[in-house]
């Protein structure tokens, strides 16, 4: 196989090879100064830095979507919130239950878990958390994450903007080397048990730089966002041909906003019709990938979001909360399987 | 002022200035070599030709939003199919009734739309016309936009897939190019009174690259898609912020998703609560800019969206249809005002 790059067209000859800049296909290609001066035979050091940076992280997976507005944010940020509650909790609200201050157990093992943004232009990971008012600092270990609690870190460049209103007006390039120093200059602690990576719609130089520099980091595969409408589907099956295009493993994939409870009369509705194409399960059995579960749109649900708070936790006995337990468990559940065979 | 690039960091002397490449701060920077070449100094011959081919385009404008999933595609297929509508199709639906067949007029003058969608990523422009299965052609005049109607052309990516499902997996160099060629190799008629431009979300290559070469082109301006949540206007004001920055006008704030019908019970619920920010109105209040109305959400609506069809012809006596049409007023007034002391 060539060494191209994913976004390359289909003649190129790779970087690294002799040809590379000077055959025919290079013709009018961007990059074909740089593959001529030889700078592309070199290997990019970064990726052997962030192998190493990365060993302390056990589980790190992508949250990704085709189409923007899915909910990905959101349900990155309720998925490292679950991840990070202790057992008791989780117990107790798999009986739709609120667990008691007292059962706080000081003995009991912490789940370690961070929570990278890479959604440079339209960074929503800090609000979710209630941190906007939190800053990145720089220590002799490098950066220092924001802290939602001793267990869940977050790094995010809406942490980095003078003003939450700045717009991050970037080129590619500028993005990738961002991401570069998120990967590999982060200080997430000793260890770190899972790490969610929260990504922009498309597949584009964000989604293309991670992969580039996880894949060597023991990346543990991609979660995939839809809601049942048609066209949101259409982008997401375009992610999830990008996932095997590039050669990560999915996770599954979660349906979100998959019926509208109203307040006033609880009656159900699908607001996006699920249609011809048959949702996210149609999707994931086409694919040949795990259907994760399908989360209903809750107007309660919004509100804890959007305050930093954890749904299982806050409404435990909210069907969308039921849901996520279960998307949860079948997570951990594909991670622990696919690593079982590794030493940490 | 510096011809510095709108992403360059603030102490960028530009590409055109006798310094580049050459001053203290193009240390590190991803460009210092192609200034140093002078390279960077020379003009890129596609301002003119863009500006040339456009010519024949009356108003131009783009649908901007900070988030994904606000409904700017939707909103973008809408509004260009509301102003390819003749004014007695207007008129009736103003009164809430369908116009019938036999009012057709071919004397009518007719306004020729064309809808340009620059999201490569993601685009959902072909489908929200029914034309997934349409192609660009190569003519001698340029490239053929495909035709959802005699007055109303299509231009896509999602016409050069071979298969819709196909990832579109680019750097911002390749987005760049193909952009640059839509706006300068699309043959879209003699003349095309309103281009309607959709665009992916975030403040990137395909935002720079369209503002860079239409600011000389009579770009009329921008119209920001929100919804009243808070986490979509934080990426809104963002995006106002851009438009300020870019030095590109602001048509108006469109509020969508403002609220929920249930079929059922006929209770309105805001999903997406209004929240501290006080949505799009107050949005625009804060920049100064026209407040256009609010969409609300409509099952019904998403329905003739999904298959292509204008809801202002298809149900004129929605709530939905009834705030279109005054949008689209709006719209017509505020670029119409803007023109209304040049000549073409």
């Amino acid at each position: 196989m060539s060494d191209a790059p994913v976004d390359a067209n289909s003649t190129c000859v790779g970087p690294k090879s002799e040809q590379a800049g000077k055959a025919s296909s290079c013709e009018g290609c961007p990059s074909q100064l740089l593959c001529a001066s030889g700078e592309g035979r070199k290997e990019d050091p970064a990726v052997n830095q962030i192998k190493d940076a990365m060993r302390i992280v056990k589980h790190k997976f992508l949250v990704l979507s085709g189409k923007g507005g899915v909910g990905k944010s959101t349900f990155s940020s309720q998925l490292a919130l679950a991840l990070s509650l202790n057992d008791k909790i989780i117990s107790k609200a798999r009986q739709g239950q609120a667990a008691m201050d007292e059962d706080e157990d000081e003995d009991m093992n912490v789940t370690q878990v961070g929570v990278l943004d890479i959604d440079l232009c339209g960074p929503s990971i800090p609000r979710m958390f209630g941190l906007e008012s939190q800053q990145l600092h720089q220590s002799n270990l490098g950066w220092s994450p924001a802290y939602y609690k001793d267990n869940l870190a977050v790094v995010s460049i809406g942490f980095m903007l003078p003003n939450a209103d700045d717009p991050v007006i970037w080129r590619g390039p500028k993005k990738n080397g961002l991401i570069k120093q998120f990967l590999r200059d982060v200080y997430w602690g000793d260890s770190l048990d899972y790490l969610v990576i929260d990504t922009p719609p498309g597949t584009s130089d964000e989604h293309i730089t991670v992969v580039q520099y996880l894949r060597e980091a023991d990346l543990d595969g991609a979660i995939v966002i839809t809601t049942p409408q048609d066209v949101s589907c259409a982008d997401v099956r375009r992610e999830l041909s990008f996932c095997k295009k590039v050669n990560i493993p999915v996770i599954g994939v979660v349906e979100n906003m998959s019926g509208f409870v109203c307040p006033n009369c609880k009656n159900e509705t699908k607001i996006f019709k699920p249609s011809k194409s048959g949702g996210g399960e149609k999707l994931a059995e086409q694919f040949g990938v795990p259907f994760l579960g399908r989360i209903p749109l809750d107007p309660r649900v919004m509100n804890a979001c959007e305050n930093g708070k954890s749904i299982i936790e806050e409404m435990p006995d909210s069907p969308a909360s039921q849901a996520l337990l279960e998307i949860v468990q079948k997570v951990k559940n594909q991670t622990n399987h696919l690593h079982q065979n590794k030493t940490f």
